[in-house]
């Protein structure tokens, strides 16, 4: 739930004016993305995303952002298109912003998981991961051990407001995390935040894969680990061992995994889950009272860190070797 | 600011189902309308708006803003159209609540108005007052005299919050304005909230009419002292004479206004004012602290019902006989 900036029709003629897309025909504030104001644009040539950058977002790394979206377009991956300006340039200025407009994509995220679901997100990362292998941007996950220690220390003292013994099992899986993370995994550019409603589909396949505002340069298996989390529990906290196979097999149909990533899976995914437990749990204790957007449940990310710790190796999750 | 309910894509296709609209090809939530859900719904044959209706709205009204709606299309009036299903009926329920698809308008509202708007706005208006004269459906407006008196006996404890003598002043205007409204002018439905935001232009041109929820039979003189009060004052609180002439006279060119109806425009603006000074008092004083939606200045109203309050008669405004 976003839309920050209102636009005013003027200015958006204004801006306009600079692309090749005609007269704006209707420009409609929609409630998708928390960190950016995003509308729906439609103009005598077309549909598009008019996406304002608000303050979350570092304008420093726009243009790798824009950079990614535009390798993965020319690479045939459905994502969010830029569309350059009359001058070349897809980053520009709108009410005080950074702005960009990419192309609308059709399709909806779902909001109850289905094993075809499933099999589609795996091939779909494949892909992904496929199509990034000769861009050649780079930008640290700023949300990995380092950024993990810091906010865990911002939280540490507070953790256990939300449950009594959340810091200290913060801090034990932290300190193990840090021994045991692996180090020369096959690494490149991931989206590292491939959650549901971020992949749309239309009927049963994958129509768009968008929101790359937390791409970074990674362990391709570490985004693999993501989506196990984010697309293979249930709502009762359950691991459906159906959808995570059709999501791993599909995966590898695309793009095949090594010994070692295949090994690291239930680190990385023990890792994947600390890190989404932390950031829910600093916004929790961080979340300016009466506001909207309602703050996600930290505890489902520690239920799915305490199952993966259960698991010694891959084979156990019902993973063919 | 809206969206309070989200539609998962399988009851949405569900939904669907029961119009020839084909399959849903997006569906984004959109921040307009502040009492109801809305949703930007793309499907194999076009683009539409869905409206999920919520709390406020009571729903034994929705037939008759339906009605209104399809009558208006009819006409030729642009306005949001309602979708029938197959069945033949518009309303329909999604999500537990009360919904209806209506075709999407072309078009952005104004944020600066200017004096085209004002001669658009005229014009547009008189065409609904024409082509509601056959409209069988009646809606009391809960928002005249009666409406305003027990607004104000639930304000008038606290009024002084907003300014010293608040109380006082409203009370006096309410009583005089009991006394004073007219009580024979020409009526029909009028749309009651012709706001900028609910009005839609391309270019120079009105390209539809929004947000019927607030329709209800009264003066149609009555609509017009809204609209020159939504319409012809500036930001610093003067009112633009060269604005209201071109509202006036463009609403006249497509219906004429009695004697009666043009003597009375300087009470029906008084009233107009204190029923929006009233309404953004009530929101104001009950303003769930931290809520998202930014309540309206009710002293924006106040000034503009002392300026009407100085106006002996409607040539005062500049307005000819």
């Amino acid at each position: 739930m976003a839309v920050y900036t209102d636009v005013p029709d003027d200015e958006l003629r204004t801006f306009l004016a600079d692309y090749a897309l005609g007269e704006p025909v209707s420009c409609k504030g929609i409630a998708e993305g928390v960190e950016n104001s995003n509308y729906l644009l439609r103009t005598e040539r077309g549909t598009y995303i008019l996406t304002l950058y608000e303050k979350r977002v570092d304008p420093a790394e726009l243009p790798f952002f824009l950079a990614l979206m535009d390798h993965l377009a020319k690479k045939g991956i459905d994502c969010p298109t830029p569309v350059h300006a009359r001058d070349g340039k897809a980053l520009r200025h709108l009410c005080g912003r950074p702005a960009a407009i990419v192309r609308f994509l059709d399709g909806m995220w779902p909001r109850r998981i289905e094993a075809h679901h499933c099999a589609g997100i795996g091939a779909a990362l494949a892909g992904l991961h496929g199509a990034v292998a000769d861009f050649s941007g780079t930008r640290p996950n700023s949300l990995s051990l380092a950024g993990w220690r810091q906010l865990y220390e911002s939280c540490r003292d507070r953790a256990d407001e939300i449950q009594i013994g959340l810091s200290d099992e913060i801090g034990q899986e932290l300190a193990a995390l840090e021994k045991e993370w692996p180090q020369d995994l096959p690494r490149g550019v991931i989206h590292a935040d491939l959650f549901p409603d971020n992949v749309f589909f239309r009927g049963e396949s994958v129509s768009g894969l968008i929101d790359f505002y937390f791409a970074c340069t990674d362990f391709y298996a570490y985004d693999v680990a993501i989506c196990l989390n984010a697309w293979c529990f249930e709502a009762d906290g359950s691991f459906n061992v159906t959808k995570a196979k059709l999501l791993l097999n599909n995966y590898r149909a695309g793009r095949s995994l090594n010994e070692a990533e295949f090994a690291a899976l239930p680190i990385l995914a023990r890792g994947s889950a600390l890190r989404f437990l932390l950031t829910r749990l600093y916004d929790r204790l961080n979340h300016p009272p009466g506001a909207m957007v309602k703050p996600k449940d930290p505890l489902e990310y520690l239920a799915k860190l305490r199952f993966h710790r259960g698991v010694t190796q891959s084979s156990a999750y019902g993973f063919d070797p």
